[in-house]
């Protein structure tokens, strides 16, 4: 038997070739190979062919893909002919910004509840009509409501405490955009996306112009090596 | 001579010291050992030698890291004694979100500018009394105000253009929300941050609940395999 890790880059790929495919089928576009698709999209052909192996045989020579029977296979790999109900815990700026973002797949995901701790929010709606709760009935609601996907969007130092309620009400998935590394249980995933540490990469790479990817160069360091490992510090 | 890359997560990991070391400092805290910072931020000790000895000896055997002094350190290797000036383009919810964000380190990174195609936009103020400015003008603007970083928020369809707009006004570095895959020249950088993506592959790891971490038993693919390298698809 046997089982490999399938990598978040690859499901990340397969992410983007759905979104190729949507559009694709929106445009009554049938058939393409995935030459066609990597020119019109900017990919990579053979990647693309790799990427879909992986999961089966989708391509039929001199024809390539099917776009909708292929489309309807990648959304199945990705769990997305499941509807997921979503709550966003922190309704901030960025909390905000989501809970009125257009760009999520609506098909797929559903924003069903909005939590927050600050009494002066609590009652307000958003652009959607739905109304922002106070966190003292987060675990209740979450189950009530059956939210399996929790999009965390309040200050790092509160983050890791809604962590464990979501998963105390049995949620397993967690988007977490509090800039702190966080520690699930085992059987409980957290995607964190981190803003500043985005654009502190970006200023890295500017301090460091001789990188054309991030490169740097060692030999300044080399002589603090020997002691590198000593423990106490 | 040696030289090798610093991943992107290990930069990653740089900016998330730096912001356990700003907490430090701020509480007065003068010293530190790898264990304690491990321990009270959730890290991991071990790593924390290994991530700082790629850029130098900031230990004391006994004494732990002096936190002023390590802090001004990784605030040099990341680029953040530079001011960085921000502009975004497109102004939509998320967009909207990041001007009015206060999550940035705003010593370092200064939103300047902000542009829109939407003529209805134009001229209308953010929280911080920004005006959007339309994007016509967008090369000049750039130039004159010394913008070396750009925040991309327009919809996929347009974010290739105006990657090449900013590049050749002399930007290098990209923080892109579009849920594309840019193509920068050499010698600059993109980072993509693509929430549907994250959300997709929170997804797969709900369909898929037998991984851990992700895993995919390869057992039904394997019949495919042989067929799986054919061009022409």
């Amino acid at each position: 038997m046997k089982t490999e890790k399938i990598s978040e880059l690859t499901t990340n790929r397969l992410s983007v070739y759905l979104r190729c495919l949507n559009e694709l089928a929106a445009a009554g576009v049938e058939t393409i190979s995935s030459q066609a698709m990597a020119e019109q999209f900017n990919l990579n052909s053979a990647q693309i062919r790799k990427d879909l192996a992986y999961f089966g045989e989708f391509g039929v020579r001199g024809v390539g893909y099917y776009v909708e029977e292929l489309r309807q296979h990648l959304m199945k790999i990705l769990g997305l002919t499941e509807k997921h109900r979503v709550a966003i815990v922190g309704l901030g700026n960025l909390g905000m910004a989501l809970a009125n973002y257009q760009g999520f797949n609506q098909h797929s995901f559903n924003i069903v509840a909005l939590f927050d701790a600050d009494p002066a929010k609590v009652g307000s709606r958003v652009r959607s009509g739905l109304e922002i709760q106070g966190s003292e009935n987060l675990k209740e609601i979450i189950k009530r409501e059956n939210i399996n996907i929790v999009i965390i969007t309040v200050p790092a130092h509160a983050a890791e405490q809604v962590l464990e309620q979501v998963t105390e009400a049995g949620v397993r998935a967690v988007l977490n955009f509090a800039p702190v590394h966080l520690h699930p249980k085992p059987g409980v995933k957290v995607k964190t996306v981190d803003l500043t540490t985005s654009l502190e990469s970006l200023s890295y790479f500017l301090a460091n112009p001789s990188a054309d990817g991030i490169n740097v160069d060692y030999r300044d360091f080399l002589r603090y090596e020997a002691d590198s490992n000593g423990a106490g510090r």
